[in-house]
């Protein structure tokens, strides 16, 4: 029996994050599986050990798995560990590294980054070349990595096509390719392929691959799939606070994920969800999706005062204060019905009042 | 049901480290508890709402508490929290930040540390006079902060008194105080007083409050009990990669152990049985205990084949290779049958054959 | 006698940069007057007591001078100054901080930059809105300073009144203004009005005074302008490695320039340079003047093998290697003889044979 | 003529350090000879080009020069040149990287540092051995390089085999060498060995190379010993902003400084100057010179209210506080005169009134 009493209603559920999910009942049971007795710590346990196998079966026979705490940790361990001191980061003007990390990437592991606008969260090898440059010059810092969002903060995908000439781009100009993948899963499913292939085959270098959007506790692995690539990554997790002591209870989470299908459901089901809002609100009048739905996200743009009143019964947020557009997100534990319901309060937004009769 | 297996032998224990054990059962029901449905993530959530109020009385009314994943986080975060950029820290040679973190007080908080040598771990203002020097010396990194370990590296414990005297040192001299308290609990039961007697009323101002060694899955808590003292601590911990976004489920396992007394019955246990063990080794020949036993830690100095015979079936930790020490930590899962088996095969190695008869 | 030799042809000259120029002959004087004897060192000594004096004149009686090494040390040391760890810093993508300090301000200052597109190299409020914002949200580095360049990396010069605009702004959103004043005389030139007149009176809080592109051996100031804007300058300026020993010879070099009217007679000279350069080219066939010749710069296009004829005679930089805009600087050395030839060569390429007949 | 004023009494002169002295006339006519017409900036001048040759005749074939502005810069940017980010320095708990950087190692340059204690400021393979160790161990920060200071900050000096015996510990242990140089010049006098013989030749891997101390205006350098060993320098040098503009005028002095024997005349009178010195007092009653004298230092310890008599005439620190021991440098401008008055003050205050009778 625990102290800890149940403080939330654990009906309400919205469209605002898929961190606002909690943990699939599949990955609680893993938690105790992996407890009890005592296991080495910093990750010299069984189920880190098994960690090794799961990834090298999703992602080559050389990736190596190094467990952290969370998508930010993992994104500048992984930068960190493909970068000499004086680099610099091509991203996009949308990705999470440069506008939800609070600086981390800069304050805590020394890297500029060099965001590059784009239409749809997505870069390409012209769009690298904005920033591609200034090799050699010691006045640049320079530009030894590309970080891609897969699937993208917008909500969208990229081909393996794309990634195969972002990547081949890349290494041709002496970069490495950083894939951040807090939804690679999401990514998976919507490709039809497996990890590997969009990845590891196609020259990624080193990737975050993502598990607390996906239905875990907590829990993000730096995947090295370039071995050559990354120098020094026990040190850089340990010295960028993101090694976790009781480590088992980190990896038995991906244990859970990664040894059936869990995470395919998880995703499919997150993505079918978005689709599924897509579909009911498409068309609406005074209503457009902005991006294409190729992942569990739908942004949109509808009128601010529709927004304000829908915002008083689902808990959603406006992704551009100039613009108004919004982003539902949807998770493992959105249900049909949720969607419904939803659906049906935007269109009694937006439909005549007879359209309802 | 899971696709997690269970990989290890739960029957198997020893002496290395309070993080080698698992989950206390209740912290797990802890986190059912918390899960399904939908909550604000980033600490918006009702559980990190609680924590307040659960550290509020723990500490007193001021006190503003911030979950993190790690120790060394903690540390990091609270330091950065009450020093400028220009600031050092004073803390023992064998302090944690200075020892066990690969930097990361420097490399990522950007703090200098002055390490002064002690014989138990223990700082005092004549230890503290060493270093805290060169005040408005623009070539001297300005020492700002005192840092305390409770209970310390050594397995000793600060006494109120002395917690006071170096308190007010540092105040007077215009430095701040942080505790490392990774093992808060286990001062708290031997010093027989509550948290925030030893802390707050003696001027503590900000502390890493320790859960992982004392049966949680994961999680530490940054508590500023100075509020004037401590500035932007939300950027901070969110820049320095400590933020967790399904928080509810790291404040949810402090709900277990600080609603009611499960603190103290871990804590209280773990340090028994390190009495326990020290009494049943104190004496022997050709072994010297060599610290006072105030906690969960046992030091001791035996012969060096004996330790190396030892460790082929209990694993422990030589903590200095040159003077052969050996540390032996007990844990909240440590049984009196741990402590007894381990007892015999000391005494049945260091006493003559016939002593066994 | 020196063992030194002279060992580079003072007869070359060209329009590459204001500082491929020297010493002007005053400051070198300057530089024997405080030689001999003692003088206290890192700031202590008689020079930098009257560089106080001498800022304050020019800069208003609240103002705070501290020498610096170079120009990327004035900006890191000045932006620090004025901000939190957790701050980021609004500037222009062609700011001389985003992409000639090899990421000195991110990797020594843990500064994230928001650079913003500008079609001239100046900031307007509605420009800085761009990226002002999210402030009170704890993942977004929090927009602490904009930073200005004055003249602009692009030759322009703000207008008192747009300075007045991005400082009303800035300050209403709680935000510090700095101003990367290397080429801040120019500025005053090419404005005419007092140095004050156009920072201090307007609102600006801190700025980076250049002196190296103006006649100086080495040397920048960082003036702070709003006492309480700025916090640990002294400490800050040596940790960031930026304290002179022997600062009297950095002090001493300001005074030569901003005692009497050196720095008006220097940076005058420079801009009447670019301006003659400017008008003896502009209209050429092929050949556009792309921005507003408001200091000692010129940008032009002009067709590739013009200009790849021209560097062969005449040292410049191509400045965007996607359009081929080229960048003309000029320096107080740069001579009327200079220009006209360098005039005459680009005439001789352009217009037809016959032109020249 | 300049509109600079000289505002100091250059009859002033003490003992307080070597950088309170000038520049050496023949280093300050070295600036004009470098001075007119124009050089590339950032070092590709033909002083620098000089440079190369210079340091290459001085320490090798393979010695690689790179002008920085000053101590710490050139500290801080060797150090990062041959460590990785999570390494460790080894270094004496009096190195100037410790005491007087106030933390530029740390905060800009992401080094931890590791201080031993030493009678002498001086390293030894037992010293070493204190902190050598944690190799592999990802809690601790890689020991990667060793720090000596050459003469020491107590201004003794390393022998030859002293040096050879950290170089092979070392190596041996898998770190590198870096010799803090900013007095080298005094330590090639007082060994009386060319400056090879006693760095590379002996497996130094990078050190800092002295200017200032040694009669220049300011001017450190970088020196490479071990090409494979150091990484990235350039823009190492420039992210630390110790790049200078127009370099042509630090690579100069150099030129000035060891093209002859300038640097050997500076450095021989100053050493004298010091033995001068500690001959004149060693033996009075109260007073013990309590170190060596073996470069351009003396430390002494005296009756505190001596100390304070004398330094109402002389300038000089007590370099402890606690023992009241003093240090008095002497620089290539300290006179005989100088040194005899001091002398004489001094006894006037320890010996007997009868005794000056």
């Amino acid at each position: 029996m625990t102290g800890a009493t149940r403080r939330h209603d654990p009906q309400l559920r919205g469209f605002a994050s898929d961190n606002y999910s909690g943990v699939h009942p599949e990955v609680l049971e893993a938690l105790q599986v992996a407890n009890d007795g005592h296991q080495v710590s910093y990750g010299e346990d069984d189920y880190t050990a098994h960690l090794q196998v799961l990834f090298r079966r999703h992602f080559g026979e050389h990736a190596d798995a190094y467990p952290v705490f969370n998508g930010t940790g993992a994104n500048v361990v992984a930068l960190q560990s493909v970068t000499d001191r004086w680099a610099s980061v091509i991203c996009t003007t949308t990705a999470h590294i440069h506008v939800d990390e609070c600086g981390a990437p800069e304050k805590v592991g020394g890297l500029k980054l060099l965001p590059v606008p784009t239409p749809d969260g997505k870069l390409t090898p012209e769009l690298i070349d904005r920033e591609a440059r200034g090799f050699d010059d010691e006045h640049r810092a320079q530009p030894q990595v590309v970080s891609l969002t897969q699937t993208t903060e917008l909500g969208t995908a990229y081909t393996p096509d794309e990634v195969r000439a972002v990547c081949e781009h890349a290494h041709r100009l002496g970069m490495r390719v950083h894939v951040d993948g807090s939804r690679l899963s999401n990514a998976a499913v919507t490709l039809g392929v497996p990890f590997r292939e969009f990845t590891t085959d196609l020259g990624v270098d080193v990737l975050s691959f993502g598990g607390t959007k996906n239905g875990l506790l907590l829990g993000e692995v730096v995947v090295v799939l370039s071995p050559e690539a990354a120098r020094g990554l026990p040190y850089v997790r340990k010295s960028m606070m993101q090694l976790a002591s009781k480590m088992r209870f980190l990896s038995v989470q991906f244990d859970a994920l990664l040894s059936g299908d869990l995470w395919r459901r998880n995703a499919a089901h997150a993505n079918a969800m978005a689709t599924r809002l897509a579909d009911g609100v498409r068309g609406l009048p005074g209503l457009t999706v902005t991006q294409q739905v190729q992942a569990n996200a739908v942004f949109a743009v509808l009128p601010r005062e529709v927004t304000a009143r829908l915002q008083e019964k689902f808990r959603f947020y406006t992704w551009d204060e100039h613009t108004g557009e919004v982003r539902w997100m949807c998770s493992f534990d959105t249900t049909e019905d949720d969607v419904d319901a939803f659906v049906a309060a935007i269109r009694a937004e937006l439909l005549p009042a007879s359209g309802s009769g």
